[in-house]
């Protein structure tokens, strides 16, 4: 007999569940679309080569590589067995497409890109193995109008969908890798610095310090961590950040200023983070994050790449996007109880004695679906009671019964 | 450099198409759910032992297998290579769906499937890599209420999307049987026979003869093609198959009923046609077919598959499925110049000199949405009527420009 569960991480959805999903993917697109994003699609396989371009950090080693086929695959036994691949994010697609349709798409370009990805990763709660990714970006704006833009309409698709609850935090890779210069570290080093960094809330203080000492010099770790906590615990943690690094007058200057405009264009709570990392190796300038109060995960995040592009195309191009975590955000809703809005949905029941009066039957369907009503025909199972049950579960709300050309609400 | 296009036969979309394809894809599913039907998604994913299971006849050899990971693999590297794959159907998924849902969703379950498959296929017109297939499928009803229900709903969804000059063609996989056994075949054959009398359309009437007289006796060849022609050339097909065939008698029954109900219940251009077969081995009932005029190929199709879910679930299930094919339809009607609707779409261009009032251009931006508008800010670039010429092909209707805190439609 054949394994009848989905692949390991992988999921089937309900009608219910289903509902749910698009109803909330359909209100974060509006939300984007009326910011003025256009959405595009990729395909979900991609070439090896392009996925394993080492621009996405630890994603890449948990990518699904596919055969490759016939003569491709009798020449390669020795070699390399693939030469394609699922894609595990979006960005990397967003570089190619950019660069496949040049010319058509316009100079500056305001793109959603929504789909699934997959990752070998180990499942457990909000991480599965195929997962739908919500990503906005846009191509060859180098100013903050793009980080404002994105930030903006992220705020808005998160209300179209009911969440209010929640916080952005911003940060800029300048004024990190600036805050590990000032502690003594290494440029070599800053990757490193920031991974454990990046762990703050998952291992503490005392685990990052651990962590860092184990390859760093005390007094470089010392120092790193007790800026970082001057800088958080001040009460203008941007202030205090500008007060004691210098050199990053420009980035504190536009964080700012994103902040500000955020601020004025909506009521979202938009803060300063010295400790937001962000794992993916390509940003190069400002990063984001969102968080909900309760969420021990982050519900989206994104920053500026001005460098991917260029590794990808050959053609230096500036780049910044904001990815929403699709997965967690229905999961979140679903906690929540929030339920689908949809049409009533009619049952007509026909007993059996009648189920070969089909012309008559499927009329008296399309009849009751005239006021816009949605209306399903079922033949009456000798358990009716259960039959009236299940119907009710999978969303039925009004129940009508066939009888020789006349029908009855029951 | 990496390579800028996506994997072969596979596609990018640019907003304008992929705007047609989403329009379209409502529009079918909001039929669907008119008449009562419930959308379920399961993964792109699936084990490789329902994949080679053998039900889906040729398709199966075209799979994307997924090569092993890490342990399974160094393990596996002398024997199988691969234990996921990309389905390259929605029927296979939808039975496995079936059993592992079962007890959640009701014993009769009209179900809507609608999302990617993959296929190794020489890329052709029409033909995909990676293309969306958009299911509708009753499961548990073994009465001609399901034939019945699904070609409406397809009459329906068609229509929905603006097509109107299309034939659904109808037979039974046991009314060819029948047939075959007539001429003289063996039931061992049956499947040989058929692979060749469904390239009538392709390779004509002499083609068809050939192919089948290189095998079997002329004189089989000659009565099947002859009593074929008779049936297909009569006035009414289906009367001339009851009289010339016979131990039919209900599946005729049957085939008349669902006609004329469906053309009782809409305006529907529904035929008999005795040389239908559908590829997929499958079938063991009603089948079929979806064509439109000046189009080669089917637009779609679908029958009851009665044995298929006790072989992959090892209960005993009927069920009958309707299949549109998605890409055609789209392709059909962007050559139909079919243009999406849409809102307006204001772009809000911002000289260089203001670019850094952020505050007030997203102010700006949000006032002129408020009236359900869609708007996107733009940085004015140097050449002024090629970002005009640009903007407007991804859909700017509308120019306003910005400032200093005012805007002005251009």
């Amino acid at each position: 007999m054949i394994n009848k569960t989905p692949p390991k991480g992988m999921r089937d959805f309900l009608p219910s569940e289903l509902a749910l999903r698009n109803q909330t993917l359909a209100k974060i697109k509006e939300a984007y679309v009326s910011c003025g994003f256009n959405e595009i699609e990729t395909p979900c396989v991609d070439d090896i080569n392009l996925l394993m371009s080492k621009q996405s950090g630890e994603n890449e080693k948990l990518m699904y590589k596919i055969l490759k086929r016939g003569e491709k695959l009798e020449k390669a036994s020795d070699g390399e067995l693939c030469d394609l691949g699922l894609r595990y994010e979006l960005t990397l697609s967003l570089a190619r497409y950019c660069a496949n349709n040049a010319g058509v798409i316009p100079p500056v370009f305001k793109a959603i890109q929504v789909g699934p990805v997959f990752r070998a990763d180990r499942p457990q709660k909000g991480r599965y193995r195929q997962f739908v990714q919500c990503d906005i970006d846009i191509i060859g704006e180098e100013s903050i109008l793009a980080e404002t833009d994105l930030i903006l309409a992220t705020v808005k698709a998160l209300k179209n969908v009911g969440l209010d609850d929640f916080t952005i935090k911003i940060n800029d890779r300048r004024i990190l890798k600036r805050l590990a210069a000032f502690c003594g570290f290494c440029e070599k080093d800053f990757e490193q610095v920031f991974i454990s960094l990046d762990k703050l809330d998952k291992i503490g203080l005392d685990g990052v310090k651990k962590e860092l000492e184990s390859d760093f010099e005390s007094e470089k770790v010392e120092k790193l961590l007790f800026v970082a906590d001057k800088i958080c615990s001040a009460t203008s943690p941007i202030d205090e950040c500008a007060k004691l690094l210098d050199g990053i007058e420009k980035e504190i200057g536009e964080l700012k200023q994103i902040i500000s405009a955020v601020k004025s264009c909506s009521n979202a709570n938009l803060v300063y983070d010295i400790t937001l990392v962000r794992g993916l190796s390509y940003y190069t300038g400002a990063i984001f994050e969102i968080n909900a109060s309760g969420v021990p995960y982050a519900l989206g995040g994104g920053g500026r790449y001005d460098g991917l592009l260029g590794k990808i195309t050959g053609t230096q191009t500036p780049a910044c996007g904001f990815s929403i975590g699709f997965e967690r955000i229905v999961d979140l809703l679903a906690e929540r109880k929030v339920t689908p809005q949809r049409k009533t949905y009619i049952a007509l029941i026909v007993p059996k004695e009648y189920a070969d009066q089909t012309e008559k039957i499927f009329l008296a369907a399309e009849k009751l679906r005239q006021n816009g009503e949605n209306c399903g025909v079922y033949k009456k199972m000798k358990n009716f009671p259960y039959q009236l049950k299940v119907l009710n579960e999978i969303g039925c709300d009004v129940f009508y019964i066939y009888e020789d050309g006349n029908i009855k609400k029951i």
